[in-house]
């Protein structure tokens, strides 16, 4: 009798502890981080690394989508949303795609590259006009909303478990002009960036880049 | 007698129904996604939006620093980090920092207003030339740099969350030379951008900006 009890005791106990301990590692905490200056996307962010050598695995259809979908949430001004992508898998083509890049062995080993591309010439909206006709405004951002974009891509691939590294191709035509001939891109869209991504071969680890000198109080 | 082994029978059932279910729906999963394709850092690069009205509610210190490591951790061409950050939280102030900036509005409600500004000035190591001298590289990349700086500082707010909202200052001069004067920035450093951050006042919802026929396979 008083043993059945202690085991209830003792099991009882036990249950509370994994409520409290267990559970208290998991869900809860990742929806409100306990710490308020932690939490998966931070650590995403933190551990994000230029990764420039993959395994020979395919990446799935569902994962580049959802790189894709988190590329078109970025911020963008005037909501013009100025981002197309060109998805490469076919290494034969990479040649030509990118004649005289210096990444083309990163390039080469990946299982996919993807060429950003924006179309630079979406303006944004007319802004009204009382003393005549309504004054038309270029995209001026056009730059910036491909920066976050493409950043977004970077970030979900880190948090999927796939490597990835940004190699620039706007403001360079020299690196540029044989991706926008052989992609077939429009006269009014250009090549941003080619993104590598694929399965890391190798550890790589992120850089620590944090400079608290880098930040000013109210003035410089 | 039974009783007790029956009640022991019952405490033993919850506490292994608490440990497959209430852990299980935990930091395994939150770890490595059941799906594959969706995750908490997903989930925030989903949900992050502009959010342009905030509670007076300040931001903790931590909180900041964190959101400043987040930036400081994005990709940079050759590694050169062009980034500052001047942290603004006098309201006092922004009439003659944010001079005719039609966002005042935002900014005055905002617990803080981060600019992030660029040093154009620094240059990639020389490359070297077997003919000569080495070749001056400048730097061509330094806004793409702040772009994915200023979106990962972004997706830190909206992960602890904050609400924030992405100002263009550069390349609007007659946006950012107030800035520029009154926050005393040296000859050779540009505002970027003024992102406005703090508790949001209202619910904000993300656009759904998916377009999947902005992707193009192969080629255009």
């Amino acid at each position: 009798m008083r043993q059945n009890l202690l085991l209830c005791a003792v099991i009882l106990t036990a249950g509370i502890a994994v409520m409290l301990s267990g559970c208290g590692n998991g869900k809860q905490e990742a929806d409100k981080p306990l710490s308020g200056v932690d939490n998966e996307t931070i650590q995403t962010i933190m551990s994000r690394k230029s990764v420039r050598a993959f395994t020979d695995e395919p990446i799935p259809a569902a994962y580049m989508e959802t790189m894709l979908k988190a590329a078109m949430a970025a911020p963008t001004g005037s909501n013009i949303q100025p981002w197309h992508f060109v998805v490469l898998t076919d290494k034969s083509k990479y040649e030509k795609v990118f004649e005289n890049n210096f990444n083309m062995r990163i390039f080469n080993s990946a299982a996919a590259v993807v060429v950003f591309c924006a179309d630079t010439t979406v303006t944004r909206p007319p802004r009204d006009n009382p003393d005549g006709a309504p004054v038309t405004r270029p995209n001026g951002t056009w730059r910036d909303d491909l920066g976050a974009c493409t950043e977004n891509f970077l970030l979900a691939a880190e948090s999927l478990g796939l490597g990835s590294v940004w190699t620039a191709a706007y403001p360079y035509s020299e690196r540029y002009a044989s991706m926008k001939r052989e992609l077939g891109l429009p006269a009014t869209v250009l090549p941003y960036c080619a993104v590598a991504v694929g399965w890391p071969a190798n550890d790589e680890q992120p850089k620590n880049k944090w400079k608290p000198e880098r930040i000013h109080y109210e003035r410089w």
